[in-house]
């Protein structure tokens, strides 16, 4: 079966090791040794658990017909043997985000900040999952996780499409943002 | 506080009394004389509970901003005394509406459908609140869940929105409908 439903989990073990947690906006995230991925149903707290963070995938929201079939000719899969970084984004746009219509979402999230665009300049070289959590109940901590992976060598080539999207005018209604940065554990 | 979650109780006690229960598409719900609705977090189950569906309310999906600024001059409050029929539309669409990209969704919605032209000649009569549910998990019954509710003598108009609705192309892409007639009980 194809999971929709993913847990992140921080602890004292997992398959990711933890090498720094970055507050980027908002309140950051507790301190870990280790990050594991669980599919499906939410696993049984551990008592080494820092923190769980769960998001689901979904139907796409703002690319289109054009930008989806570009994506799907150079989007690569997750557990590449050689993308052993990886990054958890977690993130929560502001009310007035969410109090805007879908035309003028659309509008800041394509038109003027090139997020799609922006993505594919750095494809195939870094994989990516969104996870959605908003609608999970009201009081969420984050709307978005997203995880990135890719090789070493591709770290500056990550850093670079971060910095182009923190610079575009959508994240202007990112009111929390964290960076867990991970190395697969040997 | 305002909340956007809730949940919908059948059973043997609730400020609606359950008329109907019919089967529009797929399977349908069990029987039960009462409907109860309740803001926020999970109630606890009850002994008579027949079933419980839950739902939150979130950003629009479809509406431009035209749109919306016309929903808004003439959408009701719920709660109107004179409002003492209401309807529950549990629905779940097709995976093949879920794998369609933002701009073909958009397409069937409004140019092909007229989702929210057709609702809007309906107002301020029917009032009403959607409520989304796919994003909760993986093994939910239902996509959405939606509360209309009218005067008695608006029934009619109800049921003429019921049929322009599912007579439009965005009903291709439901695979289970189930009307919960309800009246206020005394």
């Amino acid at each position: 079966m194809s999971h929709r439903l993913f847990h992140f989990v921080a602890g004292e073990s997992g398959a990711w090791r933890i090498t720094d947690i970055r507050e980027i906006a908002g309140a950051g995230l507790a301190t870990a040794s280790h990050l594991s991925i669980h599919p499906g149903a939410m696993p049984d707290p551990r008592p080494d658990q820092a923190w769980c963070l769960r998001g689901i995938t979904s139907n796409e929201r703002y690319a289109e017909r054009s930008e989806k079939n570009a994506l799907l000719q150079v989007q690569p899969p997750l557990g590449r043997g050689d993308s052993t970084r990886a990054v958890l984004i977690p993130i929560r746009k502001t009310a007035a985000w969410w109090l805007l219509t879908q035309d003028e979402r659309r509008q800041i999230f394509e038109p003027q900040s090139k997020h799609t665009e922006i993505g594919l300049r750095y494809l195939p070289a870094i994989a990516r999952r969104l996870h959605h959590c908003r609608d999970f109940g009201e009081q969420e901590p984050f709307d978005f996780l997203t995880w990135f992976e890719f090789a070493p060598e591709d770290q500056p080539a990550f850093d670079q499409l971060l910095a182009a999207l923190r610079a575009s005018m959508e994240w202007n209604y990112v009111e929390r943002e964290v960076e867990v940065r991970v190395s697969r554990a040997r």
